[in-house]
């Protein structure tokens, strides 16, 4: 007799459950071995609280009221509440602070699309480490836990939060206009964006076309060099951060796996400045993100510089498992 | 700046959580060893799927609509996603099956008692194993468990959980009366418990004192015989019940740690037969709980006996810690 669960949720079985401890403590070792103590918040916290931290976003939070009448909801992710937890735990704390997390986050979307309702995710956050210096950490740390999980493979997309909202801004793009451009880009939808692009009135061809070919670049330093030649301030300041974070990665030895992507855009809302994307080639998923949150402290009274990345066990452990069988298939 | 987390939850700190992941990996190590394969459940399931298991007690689970207009909730023990997971994937497994968990479930509860909201539990399920075998098995687990929390003082109590629901049947103590009965059994309130049976019309003093006294007697096999010379033939019944558990645990040179207690009773809707409660005697906390549940599996379609028990982490960690500086003040 089948009893379903809600679609986007699933059961794990011993064997794949074996495998996903084991993941979680190769995970969790990177991190501690790099300084981050591992934390656990409530699934559960006001959703005030919440809403503090993500703004529009916790729109797709499971809510509900307590025995007290009090508006509770499901976290939607590990940053806002860590940023919670530093505000009343570490006020007083040196700096830079260094957490890391193994949790289950709870997101209400259209299980359809193939998202998860209930998804475990393991990441750090770095507190009081401006940019590029933390961004650099940050993607350091992310890249030995790709190293645990032998993801040999896996590309880490750097890109900027800020650019395309400074950019429609600079090009008068306002409103309604404004945020399904930002929607579409988020979502990599090519044709969505230059479609809502051209229904925009008072944006001239050129301008249209500076948006469809940034989100376009992708690639090592040369991407750099292309934007330059863009229009906008917004282009020349983020590339200047761009610029900043890659040459101190390429200093510290480790940029081979990062790939300047002036296209990427992540829906959360707390993001300023750099952001990351972790992607697998070979399966076509992405399997984390990240990136600096540098105002989201200052909203639970902290200001602080902060960054930190999110990967999606699950999705992870796939990426393992097919590399796995990716060498044994092909010994060298 | 503090930002409230609700009551009855708690943030954990890298400190306690890395004493917290020891304990974990000891516990599933100790389980792992004795055949029961870890799995995970969603912590959001249909209410109704919840609610065929617990019955009435999911009235203090957490619900909330979710994007499809289908009722939601927050699970409240492990117990029941674990049988509605073996009815689903394992209906054509060869029995026994063995399981066990880590996890953190939720209750709508008071949390000005003392009662937290979100509770990690460290539990096994065995489906498939009558009484007293199966019985046996679940309490070895559970003494393999406390040994390897280093839990040396931790006692197991025995009880049944059919004794007071059938000997208020004999005693013809119905509705209202009867519940508020079995609550204050539930509670260990024995003022509360005398005065309740007071006030049953048609009951007898001899067999208001039975309700009583047997709710006290506690100890090893003399309880049995105390119990023996009592009224009521659910008496009679549960008495060779505990005898054969409490002989074959004799056998296996595992009785050590176990206390009989006639007074016990769980609140969970799905017990049948033995009930078990593991306490702290130098804390004065319960631990955790368990017994036999062998007509659960039957709401959802498995005709299987059944018997488990949960340790609340949390608690557990607290014993651990409380008996390691008590060995350290003497040592030996």
């Amino acid at each position: 007799m089948i009893h379903p669960i809600p679609p986007g949720t699933r059961d794990v079985l011993p064997d794949e459950m074996r495998e996903l401890r084991r993941l979680n403590r190769a995970l969790i070792e990177v991190f501690e071995a790099r300084g981050y103590g591992e934390v656990a918040t409530p699934a559960i916290e006001y959703d005030e609280v919440l809403a503090r931290g993500d703004g529009p976003a916790t729109a797709g939070a499971y809510r509900f009221f307590d025995e007290s009448g009090d508006l509770l909801a499901l976290r939607s992710d590990m940053t806002v509440p860590i940023a919670r937890l530093v505000s009343s735990r570490y006020a007083e704390a040196e700096m830079p602070l260094r957490l890391c997390y193994l949790a289950s986050s709870y997101r209400a979307v259209r299980p359809q699309r193939g998202q998860m309702r209930e998804f475990v995710q393991a990441g750090v956050e770095l507190i009081g480490a401006p940019a590029p210096g933390g961004t650099v950490e940050v993607i350091e740390v992310l890249e030995a836990a790709l190293d645990a999980a032998g993801l040999d493979r896996a590309v880490i997309g750097l890109g900027d939060s800020d650019l395309y909202r400074q950019l429609l801004t600079e090009f008068g793009v306002e409103g309604e206009a404004r945020d399904s451009i930002l929607a579409r880009l988020a979502s990599h939808d090519l044709v969505g964006l230059e479609q809502e692009l051209r229904e925009v009135e008072g944006i001239s061809d050129e301008q249209c076309a500076t948006c469809v070919a940034l989100s376009q670049l992708r690639g090592g330093r040369e991407v750099l060099e292309q934007a330059r030649s863009m229009l906008g301030g917004a282009v020349a300041r983020a590339t200047a951060r761009l610029q900043a974070t890659y040459d101190a990665l390429e200093e510290r030895g480790v940029v081979d796996r990062v790939q300047i992507d002036l296209g990427l855009l992540l829906d959360l809302g707390y993001y300023s400045g750099a952001i990351l994307e972790v992607y697998d080639p070979a399966l076509g998923h992405i399997l984390g993100g990240g990136g600096r949150y540098d105002e989201l402290m200052k909203r639970f009274g902290i200001d602080q510089p902060a960054a930190g990345f999110a990967l999606y066990l699950e999705r992870v452990h796939v990426a393992q498992m097919e590399e796995e069988s990716r060498r044994e298939r092909a010994p060298s």
